[in-house]
């Protein structure tokens, strides 16, 4: 990948209105990062909006050396360092900022997760099972949050630990982490999605969670409330299609009902490193899902007609829709409808949410 | 049916080497207890054996005397009181003995097993379930071991509960449980295979979990070891095709080992009344399984000839073999098979094994 591909790759992502799955729909239309920001004028304004507010070359010349700076590099997909697990799924983050040791991304690795105010025999049960995977080879992913995921941390320090933060790369959160995560990035590897300087917001939490998911081959939550971010780390590793495995507990501990509930939807039960080996084994063997194919059709927003344009718009509404039921109500080719909602994305007047659907905005 | 009927039917089942298959194969051949007692010194001839010691008219005369006299009762499989749920497994007690509140064998039961060493909080967790579940309008159905079994009978005590005992109805066991036992006799039902006098043994155990897995449409576990009676009882549920049910623990917890696997198994796992009820909602409304046809061929033993008996004679051996497999490889009629092996069975020769195998003795 050039050093100016790589700028216009940083540059389309950090544009405003442009996700994950923007940015593969627009890479997919139109080839290279480059070609893609080029036509981003025509197609909001096909789309009834202004140009959104695009990265420029200096913003992205900035972030690249304030990364290198702070001893850490971008990893685009693409790249064949870029983890392959997580390039798999849908919102793979376009560019990735990792501080540590890149080999360990190359590791087969599961993700260990749970809560922030989890037991101490919890701890210690976290801290034992990443050593004992560690061990056994795997690279141990979690968070850097209090609790659950600080265990799992320490636990495969030696062995082998990747921790996903929600903030940037130089951000020290919770602050009592700050001798770990320093300690991750020298003998580990660090991993963040938002630039640096990002102090992590509330929303950032989810974002971290899928990358953990993705990640990995599967998750293991320790001690865990029915509402907590260690169920959507779980539910997002059940949406890629990777094992969801949980450590069970009496129905009598409040923080054990998290994971007995996941249990009961269908989560593997484990009380071991062998129970995770076996139950992530299966899967290791095989590609865990083959990359979306995304948007790939050729047609320019030339061959839209404005009956196709009013049929779409028609379906619309302020009510999240499937994708594929837009498609099949409108009758029109994908490629079209894909097209159409790029467009309306792109002039700020479509949302997307989960599962594939769109609302107006 | 009429005295006389009960009396052979009892007759039989006192008999030495006639357990409840060899009872329900004889029965079906035979048409009547009376008829069958008849056929059995000509039977166990062709067999190769000495007729087997039969227990005579008196002996059980004098059974049903002193069942009277304890206020209890006998049940037999084809009377319209005998639990229902029961007698559709293979290895129904042709005969069973009550005492109490025969009501309790209409209503929808569910099993509540579990370690004799429980913890207190364990127990406390029975007790609330069989008391949520009782107040649902289920039976209760445990083993009056300690622990979680008497807990359970605790918790469900008002509302309905069935003690499943190992020995005879007249025999308290253990020494601590006689005041809930005879609470039980009074105002719930007390339900034991074995006649009166005898004292459990060991091999009764498994006989009396069979029952409790047999007279429910569920089974919950609720602490227990991995090889405890507690696994025994929820195998003999899974094998019925009951539901199984099991309340989690922590992997630090020795005594939830047993729930765990049961878990890890397949079995539901469950922390509530509600849990336990959508467990077995859907089973509740259908019969659970047909009952077994059993052997219902007309093939006297004069219609087997000497090169079918050599036939038979020559697969078997001390090693158990499946039935099927017999009639199979042997390419003999099903109830010309079943007819031998009978022969065999009534002449001491033959024993009958877990999953419908047999073998030479």
């Amino acid at each position: 990948m050039s050093p100016d591909d790589q700028i216009a790759r940083l540059r389309l992502i950090r544009s405003d209105t442009i996700g994950p799955i923007t940015y593969f729909q627009l890479l997919a239309r139109f080839g290279t990062a480059q070609a893609a920001l080029d036509a981003i004028p025509d197609l909001a304004a096909r789309g009834g909006g202004r140009t959104p507010r695009l990265a420029s070359r200096a913003d992205a010349e900035r972030e690249i050396e304030q990364v290198t700076r702070l001893g850490a590099r971008h990893l685009f997909v693409g790249e064949g360092l870029y983890p392959p697990l997580l390039a798999e799924i849908e919102t793979a983050p376009p560019a990735l900022i990792v501080k540590g040791d890149l080999s360990l991304t190359e590791k087969v690795s599961v993700g260990i997760v749970g809560a922030r105010n989890a037991s101490a025999a919890a701890c210690r049960f976290a801290r034992q099972l990443a050593h004992a995977l560690g061990g056994a080879g795997l690279a141990i992913v979690s968070g850097l949050a209090r609790g659950v995921d600080s265990a799992a941390h320490d636990g495969a320090l030696d062995s082998g630990t990747i921790a996903v933060i929600a903030g940037g790369i130089d951000v020290v959160y919770p602050p009592e982490n700050e001798a770990r995560q320093q300690a991750i990035a020298e003998r580990g590897l660090l991993l963040a999605e938002q630039p640096p300087g990002v102090e992590p917001r509330a929303r950032h939490f989810p974002y971290r969670n899928r990358i953990i998911a993705g990640l990995t081959l599967g998750t293991v939550v320790v001690e865990a409330a029915p509402k907590s971010g260690s169920l959507i780390t779980a539910r997002a590793a059940a949406e890629f299609g990777r094992e969801v495995m949980a450590v069970p507990g009496s129905p009598l501990d409040p923080r054990a009902q998290g994971c007995n509930l996941l249990i009961r939807e269908g989560a593997t039960l484990v009380q071991s490193a062998e129970d995770v080996i076996e139950a992530i084994t299966p899967i290791g063997g095989r590609v865990v899902r083959q990359p979306s194919p995304g948007y790939s059709g050729a047609t320019p927003s030339d061959d839209i007609d404005a009956a196709a344009r009013r049929t779409v718009s028609d379906l619309l509404g302020p009510t999240p829709v499937q994708v594929d039921e837009l498609i099949r109500q409108s009758g029109l080719a994908p490629a079209i409808v894909h097209m159409m909602l790029l467009e309306l994305e792109l002039a700020g007047r479509l949302e997307r949410h989960a599962g594939g659907r769109v609302s107006l905005l």
